[in-house]
């Protein structure tokens, strides 16, 4: 079965990691990614707690920055405690994983983004994202454990497959009839196309000094990449979108 | 509000004990109960794995005999991990705890039993409970951590639960459960400003010549408003993507 990487940002805690692996183990999910995680990698806290899902920090990733770590992924899911005002859709987990199981089912390839223990995810890591999910939690002990937050995701991910997908250990899965019926949906670009269109894009903003004031550019920056990741681009929409703007632009050099 | 009991019946691990509390915590339920803990009781391990869900630790009580521990239960359910032949309906978690919101509705009193970590529930355990719950997970690696499983227990229980029933000292505002929550984020800017916004767009890829093949520009610029359609824009992202047209093409006239 298809299943989406697990993506640790910078983890704190190698018994958490370990303990992320087992989770995952436990739900059929083994891609497990790690973005310059705090004690370096590999590390041996991690194998311990894993246990028998000792594969999966064998077989895990590591990758200097957020980007690099989802540069295949087509469709990005960001966790937080709490709702960000990042102009991007807020999806309870259980919602979550069944529209990653339709993004999968279209061919997409999916990730889910996890913070450090102590701060969650940066705004600079959720801009990635193409939604935000949110685990809700009791408002006088709201600090959701790392582990236990990849244990409910991965958990609402493996009930919410369609029925009869995990015949074998990597049977391919098929869309029930009649749900995606109609639905001629092309997957979103991955992302490092994405961000090939955000340089450009970019740039093209700051040549025409659009910013102005420059410390408003970080937000309106942002505000405009969360819409245009929202717009969940096909390739050949990120293609058009740059001839777009090299299109617009090209006065500049006449 | 009112909320289950969690039954740890001859649990193992100091460990799984505190982080079980910890989850506990997080999904507002708080009566912990310990039938013949291995280590005896208290624990020391339970309590530093516990944080700041300490006093849950604290207020645990401690029981001889699974019977004693759910003596003033009215509707109980059995955790295991496969399908007993106990002539017990079975339940998944989702269903199950949607149950036990009933019955507490109702003025039951619940609780949920979980076995020792090695064993699972011995079916002289299982006798007591209406109903046996289990927990979907992947054949290859079916063994789901203790607390991994109460973790997903409080949080089905938290996120099932009837709306405004956590209006009150435990206020939070949540989406209901299984329905994509709420969008934080302000409502799409209504269809004339859209069209504004498209008309703008139209003339500035036209004064640049951007369909160069111009039997092409209809289906393109069809595709090219269907992606920005998605977006679902704001009316202040509308502003700022006139502000962005404007800003590219701006060169042409000078």
């Amino acid at each position: 079965m298809i299943h989406p990487s697990i993506i640790l940002i910078r983890p704190q805690m190698g018994e958490n990691i370990g303990a992320a692996a087992r989770a995952m183990a436990n739900f059929g999910v083994r891609d497990l990614r790690l973005v310059a995680p705090r004690d370096g990698w590999p590390n041996p806290k991690a194998s311990d707690m894993a246990g028998r899902a000792l594969n999966i920090i064998d077989d895990a990733t590591l990758h200097a920055t957020t980007a690099e770590a989802l540069a295949d992924c087509s469709y990005v899911l960001a966790t937080t405690a709490r709702d960000r005002a990042m102009n991007l859709p807020v999806l309870d987990m259980h919602a979550a994983m069944r529209e990653l199981h339709k993004q999968q089912a279209a061919g997409g390839k999916c990730a889910i983004l996890f913070g450090p223990e102590r701060t969650g995810l940066e705004n600079e890591d959720v801009i990635h994202a193409n939604a935000v999910v949110t685990i809700p939690v009791a408002p006088e002990y709201a600090s959701l454990n790392l582990a236990q937050a990849v244990v409910i995701a991965c958990y609402e991910w493996w009930v919410g497959r369609p029925l009869g997908t995990d015949i074998g250990p990597e049977h391919v899965m098929l869309a029930p009839a009649g749900e995606m019926a109609g639905q001629e949906h092309t997957p979103p670009a991955p992302r490092e196309q994405l961000e090939g269109l955000f340089g450009q894009f970019e740039m093209a903003l700051d040549a025409v000094n659009f910013w102005r004031v420059p410390a408003k550019k970080e937000v309106m920056w942002r505000n405009i990449r969360a819409a245009l990741t929202r717009a969940e681009f096909t390739a050949q929409e990120v293609a058009t979108w740059r001839g777009i703007i090299k299109a617009l632009s090209s006065n500049k050099s006449q």
